[in-house]
């Protein structure tokens, strides 16, 4: 039969990076027993991003993040919001070229992700941030 | 019992900018009396985008299109499609830079929206335009 | 009465550009005859990206494809995750920079895509893949 749940997770950021949230995800959605159905999360915040990327080479969200600062520098002279800091500005602007939602479909109690995809929130502000996730799930 | 309803809102933009739809896609929830569920919005369109940001100091808007602005400049040489104004092309590439689908989950009547976020419908064009935004939820 | 379905849709590129998977998808909810409700799309990969965009003039997906391509070059030094070729750690940037995810409500057996809008595939890699996308609906 159809049901729903939903869920806040929480995420203690230690400044800019990458942090799995893959694991509790999966084992919130085996506690509820969703064999078939979809999967939504939305971080509650303008400063992080959620991203599916590579869990294989750590050298791989390196090179994402390096990327990223080459083309938001932080303190770039543009902004003039710039009373809560440097990063602040490029880490709204970096939020705003990712994403803040993902909806995951559900097959055979496994989430759809490719074997080589994880689900990270990406921190964009230099010092730690107690983030939320706030997270959904309809199925059977 | 879960039960879903689908509608379309419309925006009338005048220009580039960023248009706020929070507070009638809240209103719709209301009216249905969604207490827990989820909410997904559809931009209807490819020359405009639909933003998840912050709410409160107007300047993180403003820095946004600044910071776009530069990135995606309107009239670059390097377009071929032009038909429909140097602003067209750079408006594609925006949509794509960013998004056109938001899901959201609802939690006991209110969309799990952080306290410094707003729903956005960023208009990349120049002249103003007659946005459509479809919209779903499933909950109970 | 409120039912739900998934399915997966194999994609097999053949080099950088699009793949439109409109068709197919439209032709799956049809089969199942949804007549309102939700369409979600997750594309199991990290080098390829899923896009709604202009499926009029394909200038468009030329000009995309010439952003992205200088935005993000092959080859580019910065990176270092270098050892799956050239085009690895650009088609990972691309893919952040853009979705794996879309969600599109469905009204009255209809996807409420906008006329110019189409779903497509962006393979991000030169050479031929073998690509898969999840797919979930939810309705009735």
């Amino acid at each position: 039969m159809l049901h729903q749940g939903t869920h806040e997770f929480a995420v203690n950021t230690r400044g800019r990076g990458f942090y799995e949230i893959t694991g509790p995800v999966a084992a919130w959605l085996r506690e509820h027993r969703v064999r078939n159905g979809l999967l939504t999360l939305h971080l509650r915040h303008t400063s992080a991003s959620l991203l599916i990327q590579e869990n294989a080479d750590p050298e791989v969200r390196r090179d994402l993040e390096r990327f990223f600062s080459r083309l938001v520098p932080d303190g770039d002279p543009l902004f003039q919001h710039t009373a809560e800091g440097g990063d602040d500005m490029p880490a709204h602007v970096r939020t705003a070229l990712t994403t803040v939602n993902l909806s995951i479909p559900i097959v055979e109690s496994r989430l759809t992700l490719g074997t080589w995809q994880g689900i990270y929130l990406w921190e964009h502000r230099h010092d730690p941030h107690a983030r939320r996730v706030a997270a959904h799930f309809i199925g059977e």
